[in-house]
């Protein structure tokens, strides 16, 4: 079994007028800084401020109404906790979310005020899937994973779908597209959607320093599964291997992995602020940071990034831009 | 002389692909906390991150050419002089600016960059008006007021278009509109929109407290200018009259003018960090603000709110931030 574009059309069927179509916007000065034409997918904007409510919702409105009745169960350190949260409440179902005692306090706010039950663990000691598999199995609930699941990378495959609508409505081809990449499931079903509908596009995963897995999988032609050294502020990305199905995937449709550092993150986010007047999660601002960077090849390109998420708590967003206070 | 739906629909028509078409958009969040349907009207996307450039490139783009090549002057604290040097630009003319010499950094910066002259002056001692005024005499430019002039009034209408488009689209009915209303440009121009295709609906002005003067005029059943005595985080709302030709327009057009006091300003700032993920300045923010705080009948309404700019600098932004870390 794999994704085809099929699959991802079901999806957007099945998540029409409950997700939000988000804008593809451009901007002047960024245009004008790098000497191309960025399209700019603002899933910051989609419900609970990041993608991931496309893949829970796509996910969860399939089940049949036995199923429903038993309810799910999760693990994430925020985003696809709030995205099950929001999807399980719109279909009247119960959500037990398993997150990390440090998940940002905004996520996990977020995650308690949809009507989820959220069960706090310590990241150094315990294990977030044995706790979440103890839960599903005492009492019956359905265990979501956040990317190993073809339906959740489908429902993340539909910003593909839109991306190419929108662009076909500006008359715009495509050269690059690029997203973050921290369990794949994101740039698995965008990959398969852009792949089919915009065969000619290069395809660009983006990873932090220190969690560059899949950028490291690549070289090694194998998934390779990293010991994190450093702490970093993409929450979001700490995902230490690829997917075993997100990978199947990834490491077809990948023209290739980028990787930025934690300083060219803070300057992402602070740019998104003062030039594109977004706010963006430092793990959504990774796509940014790269062209930022100039990691690929830019003069005279369209391209087309994912800001994946706008889920950053003030400090950690005044901190961006106290250190950044003049981005471009 | 006056405004009609025809000269809006006409600027519609030289603008397109020129400005953005800024995506109107909705927050579950706010929707359930103000138990109403609201949508934004996202102008913090529109090119120089704010409403003004609409007006200024209707104005600017129906020069003949022996007038384009004497150039524009205009004065302003930020938005429209960055409308004006970015419409001057593409319409290859030159213009010149005057701006007080407090203007926030950004939009002076923003100005420059866009290749137009400034001119700074004391705002405490000298009159931007004369200096324009001599600077027009003396080079023989073309002066190119901020809102007391149909052109820009029309341009700055189209908001109303695009908004009475974008809710049929969503087959949704409107019960009332909010902008700031600073000269009252943007207010006269969408009102008479609004009025024209949505003639039920509800129109409301919003200022910030100490710079009430369309509030009072209201009252007063004339124009009043007042004297500021305190100072205002609201740079692009600090006239201290109603326009003559836009006051003509919403004293009639206006269902009636709301404050909003700079606490519930900054409030709203942040809230539109952490719940809505967008950036807006304070001037911008005042009609959300005016929301958050209830000033109008809200229970099951559909209301349609302009966030006009998002042009603020990195410290008054983390000042919003810090004061309000947990808006809702």
């Amino acid at each position: 079994m794999s994704l085809t574009i099929d699959d991802i059309r079901a999806a957007e069927q099945r998540i029409k007028g409950v997700a939000v179509n988000t804008p593809l916007v451009t901007s002047r000065y960024l245009n004008e800084l790098l000497d191309a034409k960025v399209y700019i997918k603002l899933e910051n904007l989609q419900q609970i401020g990041a993608f991931k409510f496309r893949g829970a919702y796509n996910r969860l409105c399939q089940l049949n109404e036995e199923e429903k009745k038993r309810g799910v169960v999760a693990f994430s350190s925020g985003n696809h906790a709030q995205g099950i949260a929001l999807a399980a409440k719109m279909l009247n179902m119960k959500a037990t979310i398993v997150m990390p005692s440090d998940a940002p306090k905004l996520k996990l706010e977020g995650t308690l005020r949809l009507g989820a039950k959220v069960v706090e663990y310590d990241r150094s000691t315990e294990s977030r899937e044995d706790i979440a598999v103890g839960i599903a199995k005492s009492v019956g609930s359905i265990l979501v994973p956040a990317f190993e699941d073809y339906s959740i990378m489908a429902g993340q495959g539909t910003i593909g779908i839109e991306v190419a609508d929108q662009l076909r409505a500006k008359k715009k081809k495509l050269d690059a597209y690029l997203a973050p990449a921290g369990g794949g499931g994101l740039l698995a079903g965008t990959s398969v959607a852009i792949r089919s509908l915009i065969p000619g596009a290069k395809v660009y995963g983006v990873e932090q320093e220190g969690y560059d897995d899949h950028a490291l999988s690549r070289k090694a032609g194998r998934r390779i599964k990293i010991k994190p050294q450093k702490s970093t502020m993409c929450d979001a990305l700490m995902a230490t291997t690829p997917g075993k199905m997100t990978w199947s995937i990834n490491s077809k449709t990948a023209t290739d992995f980028l990787v930025v550092n934690e300083d060219e993150i803070a300057h992402a986010v602070a740019f998104a602020f003062l030039r594109l007047k977004v706010v963006v999660e430092p793990g959504g601002a990774v796509a940014l940071a790269s062209l930022l960077e100039k990691r690929i090849e830019l003069a005279g390109k369209t391209i087309v990034i994912v800001l994946s998420g706008g889920n950053i708590d003030g400090n950690t967003f005044r901190y961006c831009l106290e250190k950044f206070p003049n981005p471009m």
